[in-house]
């Protein structure tokens, strides 16, 4: 790595840069970008999912969040890389150290093909746009992703579609709107693809004028017939298709104003729009509260995912119980990989939804654990056994976490057990009034833990996509005084936790749907439906800390877990969760 | 009302002016302002506590919302003055207002002196600040009060908080504050008076510099032994005393960098300082978190006060079940001012903390009644009569109410009692991690009312003074996203309800003080502990709707009151108490 940021310095010094300042983004502020976008891993070997690198004359720090800093420190470790720690009290943001180190006199050097405008802005001195900055150290480079590219039908044409961005741009006095995040291009053409890992998009950009669609998409190199009829379908409804590289000539080519939204559009592109003179209008993408409700095509569409999902959940889980007990050596690593053959033999699956976590006692009390491929530790009676995993079907995405006691569990893990099932529940059971945000929600989950002090680090709850990314905005249930209010149609995650360090971790995670609950003389309201079909261990629980209504809540979930899954599973298997889900207390 | 207003078109149609901003705040921007500010109630007739005017030269307007909709019709009707409503989702607030009519090009005139200048920034086109604009036409104007002014000991010397308020002026690098809030003057000189009603406070203003301390204060006409001692015990402590009107001196009298809270400092002063060239640092006073956090003897001092309320209480609630059994004819009034009676009997009692609610039936449904003094409705057996109170003393301010069940309650009736009791128990059981706000904790005083799909309007809980304001900032417990985090010492009300239009109102409120409650791995933790010491009525109660815990929490606190209260009560009473206050459950 010190070779990498030697060359960096040696260019550093020919251009009179004071800092550069590489981001693991990508041109579409991506959650996770594609491997050629992995700048920050390339440059430090840092493999964290967030990480910012600043390198000046004389420094390089990475700096990352909570989440990363034991995996910072092992990984940074040699490099001469600092760790710069966030998320904690005494933080000291990017924009606040360059400020520091060079007042508003540093000349800052960014790639600002691979960061988001508002990041740009905040950062203080002079600041230089370079396209491609590590290209020229950087040969094995991978290229932008091309993977074949279909169409889906999720009950609402792209015809329509463009119909109400139209009506947006006409509300806004616009002249035309240019997505740049790939969840929102790919909801908006209907079309998906493997571009990046665990998400089913396709790398490009969508700009929606009063006239007409451009997209600018890579042209298929490798011959393919799901993108040539993608292509074709597209074209007849009116898309014409442009060279990704396109992108470059719009700021000179388009005339009038021009939505974008600073928080996904990178500011190599920002910058060229407004050189150019194009008048541009910022403002959040329609498409994001658009696409988190979801209709009712999407919503049967969870449903089926969910029940297939659970099947493979429930016949993962009978085999781990009987492997366990039987004495079969399973590591973290052949559970997780056993778990993702279940999945892959339902109908309509696409891949993982996320990597997944698979960890036993200790590696569970870190929540973003990754299960090493070699060494992995070994599944054994006794202690709890966690697993976060989801699934992209043709019809929807998943997200569940089970916690399962393998064998005797210790009386505290039988308490943190059920306190963290009893907060799931009561956020399960939540009604609430229209116009309520996630965040007056977060702590339905959190008291039960709070009353006898303990906590979890994390959110309680994240948007999630149909067929799309596992995680999306702009809703969620989190500590963070987010005002987006929860509507009827958004699917949101549940999953509390509690993490005891060296020692295991318990999390408990369905997707709940926003559902109507009704009208009074007080309004109209809203609760929550659990799309998740799998059981929880009712032996692991410590009953008395359960009260009437979430034993109730237990007992009626558990029935339609069996009822909807055991149709579909084998007689020993179905056999098996009909013990597993009898009703308690 | 109408001729005033013609009056003041006269005058606008002189001077030019488009439209007149009149709002019903003081120089200080009190939430209770003196009679002599009461400029809305003068110039419409809308007794209000929340209301704004637009004169045009074609249209009258009121602004407030819903709280007082029913009220300012009926109070505006034949003024031809028009009702425009907020707080609800059509609501065209007076910038926008102002901007529809004039754009900006509107000519503004304000009474600069009783508007916040964060209030007259919103305002669109040209502003302009007259003085007492009301004054040349507003004969027998009430003038500024004078009440005589003593000292209190709150356990923190008028010196500490100087010496604190200079390492706040170090800190910010900046030459002296000016205090503009009347309870935060209150606070940092430890002297309290009565100038507005139900509030003990003195209209002035304070400057803390680095070297000094100036008070600008009425010279008070009427000698008084009280007021005297006052100026001399703080002269001696270096507080210079110059005539409130002198503060129009300090524009060009004062040096260097001056830090005010634009949130209060009216608009006239603001402009002419900035017009002398002060240069000005805005920003929060720290001084209104700080008096939030209640100091030990501040503490003493509030449950010793609620000591005293209890027992006025209990009196009351004595009284006025044996009257209403006894069939003695007993209006909303004459309860009032009997509980006023029973209050003014308690040692070291300065006054009602806000004008008492006392209603029966319909009138509680509005949350912000006020009981009639002539043909008040007459307390009778059955229903629910609702009481909102509180007290003064010198040692403490307390906020109480309490739904009283007369007799037979309907099967509703009992729900909704209970409903709301649980909700007020389960926001005074929570524990909670250091560093969270009350937003976050106010869905646990709803969520079992929303279970039944029913609510309340109204915030749950506001910070309360230490024999100062009953409102203060700047924490509270409601639906609005304010970050401020809850702290050990800060002082809460805790006060759920159900309104029934036309019915009948349910509200239970005690005062909750927030304590500190141990450490553990996950970190420190905060909980809650009642002050206020009264019962509720376990007669009225649909036991099933209660949990475990929640009738755990209600037996504890029972027990509580009658500890406490019994030994100061007659016999009769506190045997009557001791029935009231038996285990359930």
């Amino acid at each position: 790595m010190a070779d990498k940021i030697e060359l960096l310095r040696t260019l550093m010094r020919a251009k009179g840069w004071d800092a550069v300042v590489i981001t693991g983004s990508d041109p579409h502020s991506s959650e996770y970008p594609a491997e050629r976008w992995k700048q920050v891993e390339w440059l430090s070997g840092f493999t964290g999912e967030a990480g910012d690198l600043v390198v000046t004359l004389d420094h390089a720090g990475l700096w990352t969040d909570t989440r990363y800093f034991i995996q910072a420190e092992q990984q940074l470790a040699g490099t001469g890389i600092v760790l710069h720690k966030m998320r904690v009290p005494e933080q000291v943001p990017i924009p606040a150290w360059l400020q520091e180190q060079f007042g508003s006199e540093g000349l800052i050097a960014v790639d600002g093909l691979s960061m988001g405008t508002d990041f740009v802005r905040e950062l203080p001195g002079t600041v230089i746009s370079v396209p491609d900055l590590l290209g020229r150290f950087w040969e094995d480079r991978p290229e932008v992703p091309q993977t074949p590219i279909f169409t889906v039908d999720p009950g609402e044409s792209r015809s329509g579609k463009f119909a109400w961005l139209r009506a947006f741009l006409h509300g806004h006095n616009c002249d035309g709107i240019l997505l740049t995040a790939l969840d929102e291009i790919a909801w908006t053409l209907n079309v998906r693809a493997s571009d990046i890992e665990y998400n089913p998009l396709v790398i490009s950009y969508l700009l929606v004028t009063s006239q007409g669609v451009s997209w600018y998409v890579l042209k298929q190199e490798v011959e393919d017939p799901d993108t040539e009829s993608t292509f074709s379908i597209l074209a007849a409804d009116g898309v014409q298709l442009l060279p990704y590289a396109d992108i470059d000539y719009l700021p000179s080519e388009f005339p009038g104003r021009l939505f974008v939204d600073s928080a996904t559009l990178n500011y190599q592109l920002f910058d060229s729009l407004r050189s150019a003179g194009v008048e541009l209008v910022e403002g959040t993408s329609p498409v994001g509260l658009r696409k988190a409700v979801k209709n009712p095509v999407e919503i049967a569409g969870m449903r089926e995912a969910h029940l297939r999902d659970g099947l493979a959940m429930e016949r993962f889980l009978y085999w781990l119980e009987k492997s366990v007990e039987g004495g079969r050596e399973i590591s973290e690593w052949d559970a997780a990989v056993r778990l993702g053959q279940l999945r892959a033999d339902q109908p309509g699956y696409r891949g993982d939804s996320f990597q997944t976590i698979s960890a036993y006692g200790p590696g569970a009390a870190l929540p973003h654990y990754i299960t090493p491929h070699e060494y992995a530790p070994v599944l054994r009676e006794g202690g709890l056994y966690l697993c976060d995993s989801g699934g992209q079907y043709d019809c929807g995405t998943t997200d569940i976490t089970r916690t399962v006691p393998l064998g005797r569990i210790s009386a505290l893990e039988r308490e943190d057990y059920t306190l963290v099932l009893k907060g799931h529940i009561d956020l399960a059971m939540a009604v609430f009034p229209e116009g309520t945000p996630g965040c007056r929600l977060d702590v339905l989950a959190r008291e039960p833990l709070w009353k006898s002090r303990r906590n979890f680090g994390h959110g309680t709850g994240h948007g999630v996509g149909w067929f799309l990314g596992v995680h999306e905005g702009p809703q969620d249930i989190r500590q963070n005084l987010n005002p987006t209010p929860l509507q009827a149609g958004m699917i949101n995650s549940d999953e509390p936790g509690i993490y005891r360090e060296g020692r295991y971790g318990v999390r408990h995670e369905n997707l709940l749907l926003c559902v109507e609950a009704g009208e009074s003389s007080f309004g109209r309201w809203l609760a929550f439906e659990p799309l998740t079909l799998c059981h929880f261990e009712t032996g692991a629980l410590e009953l008395p800390l359960l009260d009437r209504a979430e034993i109730a809540w237990l007992n009626d979930y558990h029935e339609r877990v069996y009822r909807s899954l055991s149709p579909r599973l084998p007689d020993e298997i179905a056999g098996w969760l009909r013990d597993k889900t009898r009703p308690i207390g």
